[in-house]
């Protein structure tokens, strides 16, 4: 797995709290890298853009950052922390809203540029409804794909992840499934527009995150990967594997089957564990599973998912015990 | 609503079981018609083609449908029933298999043109995997899209509706959501490839069925809609309306408000109910429902949905009962 | 419905928050109290103690109430908001904080009868377990049982509501269901002993919140009613009624054949709503509701329940808009 | 795991439909035997009474049975194949039908007898409702109590097992989770009143199956044990360990904690597989997990469930793969 470039989030090294307490306080930009330099074999972070730094601490940041040899993997953009997005950000209903969303996605692309790091990921979580008659659905969706174009199209260079999650904090968010992630990608219709699979987000919406991933290797949109795990109803995000096996072997099955050379990108948020040991196990697990594939070998699975038969299938996975 | 074009499943009036036991037996082709017949305020069928009617009984079916004065709403081709689709249809890992699936299809489109029907349905419930190694992800959605442009090259003026569907009969089913039905469809590229919204399999995956219905229409793919209940987390299609109240006042609304013109489909499945009653009940709540969205007034809901409060929208929809 | 008591969660016009944003500030206790006085047809308060009151503020508080002219309708013990209940209370692996849960409980009964409420509300949303491995199922049931009954047996007349729940904020919660809540209410054997139906929470593990209260009913152990609504889900705290209709009409059918004549204690949570207004709407919607079940009858539903055919009683309850 | 007693259900070789098609076809009493016979490591069967074999072919079963050298594990009584039960058994509004399920209960407990099966299986699958104001609650759990009283008091030394299942085929049963089943059976309080676990049925109410497992051991209420797998969210009845592969593990570790010396009874469906090839992999891997426990050693997991750090759980789990 020496080549796998893993990054984790910053902020979950920040406060992490839920409705009812707060399980882990709030850090500094300073300690909150000490904390995540404490994992081993991590290459990168992500970091959510003006959450954990403001814009006068990006040389700060990038000194950190030098010193302890860290890439950015992705710039996550607030759309979702700031209560002025309460209702929504490319989608709320006030006009200055929306532009400010705009106006933060663009900011965050030149941040990200001056952070080396290719790619911004949009994750537009308070973007949906709650209730019956709360949403124009139609206009809605005009101005998703026309908010995501202008952004895209001030920096062509940077990607545009759209990240898809089925809901929380809202009842329902727009961008929900791959389906539709793909489906508005297409529609802005622009190479630096893609999707970023979060392998919990998927399983809770009923996809399996294989196929999810196949969808979007072939339509050329795989741009980024979130890992956590959860019991595919909430977006509980837990270390991986620590719940689901067999979907995470197969994952990681198909990842190397298509070549992915992209960030395995922690995105799990320990409530009531040691942050940096979550992480590290989350790490391990995946490392572990890489391993078990190559020791079943990619070519042997990829003929039993030619040949289909589950049967034939559990004798061969329980090789991985052998 | 003496504009709206009710149609009714003829399947409904046959063989009705499950794994455990049969609740309705079987009926000839004539007898499910003068059941069909039973119901009031009906215009149409809708009809599995080759299960409720052989090609040699074409000209008996229309015979039958001018003496009761219904037309057919749409034929949806078996890919399901037959156990030579146990393992797929357009999907099969069998060559002669994808083949017969194209085949039946295009007999379909035939067949509904002789019926004077511009619509065929394609629900490809088999088309999909079970375990987790068990589908080649990249191989079965370029098949999917292949065999599907086939079909509708075949016959450009029937239009082919996808009707997706999340699980059963297999726990994944391709077609899943409406963002991979509409991504699917616009994938082929044809003006009569189109979508079915089935508003329970939209509640079952944890669609707002209103949404998927915009989202159909805003891409100008809304071809068809199946109608039946369920408690959100399974296809059980009940009676319409007979669990969700306002997402099908909200679904009727919108119907509304974008001049819908298609077929109103049943497509219940009364285990244990009279077969004839739990569809006239569900036309029942269909007009109650429409009559309802009129009594509060198309415009009236619409400035709710662009206020977007949940509290004022409350205080309205109670209206409904004053 | 001038008889129904309707209760409301004084914590409500306080902070609420999720692990994204704050929704809603911080109040004071008299800013509180003066909020939901705004509420119109309210009777009673439910707190939770110590947060919305501190024992130094329990004359204030009585002032506030006297000043109101409101009752307390339960008190609500914090298990599930200081940190220090983090990894559980009656079921910590910490033999000091299972003492102080318990000591806590004893004080909010004392504190109970000062303020005349008969009851208190035990929710230990935070005694459960997250991962595999990681709870001694065997022990934390025992512990449970031990606590509760040290603590009913304290103030035997002060009723312990044991309110169930089957997830959030642990990924399961011991305390699940209507059926583990009997269980454990049965066990500890004790008059005072009894269960709290929320329900929310019954909607969301598959539970028809009628038969929970009828079940709850049968055994003598329907202590008290939280209301709110939510998708079937997850506990998203709604407006009542405002997603589930026909749920909530039978559920105030069998509160009226019953004779119900305990609280209606509304716990919504409304993230982006205003506060008074969603209660307020919730309360009319519950009126609404009532109304309905008069207009319909009381013995003439009975008939329907007793007759069993859904197509029949569709029928009936269609009247509710003529 | 040579001690262990494993069993599969007979019903599996014959006919297995569901709605759409059959998958594989009906069988005599000796093919199915036959076909079970096949099965290495097994010791008993399963069976449905009167489905897998008329009273008539008492006899010849047993002589089958001893030829095969096959105990038989648990006689079910059907309560749900036959038509005749489509609205109901022990709670049917039928008296006749209410007495005919207590009658074929005490036949079945006889034909137990005469089979050295200390066990009967009851599952009243139809025993629940569809719709709103479809069941009275309170009458249906006085008849469900009375009922199985009525059935264990004939035949005290023959132990009956409720098998609880939260729905399919009614959308709600009445005997659904684990605390609803001990629940009924304390009600019951008869010595030979218990549960079944069925692991699948657990997963797919939310339930963590260890849980439910120690709940019924707690109560001295675990009469029976069902495997197989699914996705959470339905009875898919899938190769056991295909799909969750921890709740397994953890699963055989408490089953080897407390000592279990009941039957593993498999209760798979395979719709599209070789059924010899699908109840064998189950118990392979039944096999693998009960190793991959002894090899992690029972008291060093449950210092880890004492200790209930998920992180540290984790590095020690990984040691499955060393």
């Amino acid at each position: 797995m020496d080549k796998e470039k893993i990054a984790v989030g910053l902020w979950l090294f920040g406060k992490l709290s839920d409705r009812f307490m707060v399980y882990h306080g709030s850090r500094t930009l300073e300690e909150k890298m000490k904390e995540a330099s404490k994992l081993k074999q991590i290459q990168g972070l992500e970091v959510m853009y003006p959450v954990d730094f403001k814009d006068e601490e990006i040389d700060k940041f990038k000194g950190l950052l030098e010193s302890y040899n860290l890439k950015v993997a992705s710039v996550i953009v607030d759309h979702f922390c700031d209560p002025k997005w309460m209702h929504g950000s490319f989608t709320s209903s006030d006009r200055k809203i929306r532009e400010d969303a705009i106006q933060l996605t663009k900011r965050a692309m030149d941040v990200s540029k001056q952070l080396e790091c290719p790619r911004i990921n949009l994750w537009l979580g308070q973007d949906g409804y709650d209730y019956p008659f709360q949403a124009d659905y139609k206009v809605s969706w005009d101005w998703l794909a026309e908010g995501i174009k202008a952004c895209a199209e001030y920096q062509p260079e940077v990607k545009v992840a759209l990240e898809y999650k089925i809901k929380e904090p809202r009842t329902h968010i727009f961008i929900a499934t791959v389906g539709k992630a793909l489906l508005l990608a297409n529609a802005v219709n622009l190479k630096n527009v893609g999707v970023t699979l979060d392998t919990g987000h998927a399983l809770y919406c009923g996809e399996n995150p294989s196929e999810s991933l196949i969808l979007l290797d072939r339509c050329g949109k795989l741009f980024h990967l979130h890992l956590n795990d959860n019991y595919r109803e909430w977006d509980h995000d837990m270390i991986v594997g620590s719940v689901n096996f067999w979907d995470y072997l197969e994952l990681f099955f198909w990842l190397k089957k298509i070549k992915y050379e992209g960030w395995f990108s922690l995105d799990v948020y320990p409530y009531r564990e040691d942050v940096v040991s979550a992480c590290q196990q989350s790490i391990e697990n995946m490392r572990t599973l890489m391993g078990l594939v190559d020791k079943l070998g990619v070519e042997r699975l990829a003929t039993l998912v030619q040949e289909r038969d589950a049967t034939k299938t559990a004798e061969v996975l329980r090789g991985i015990f052998k």
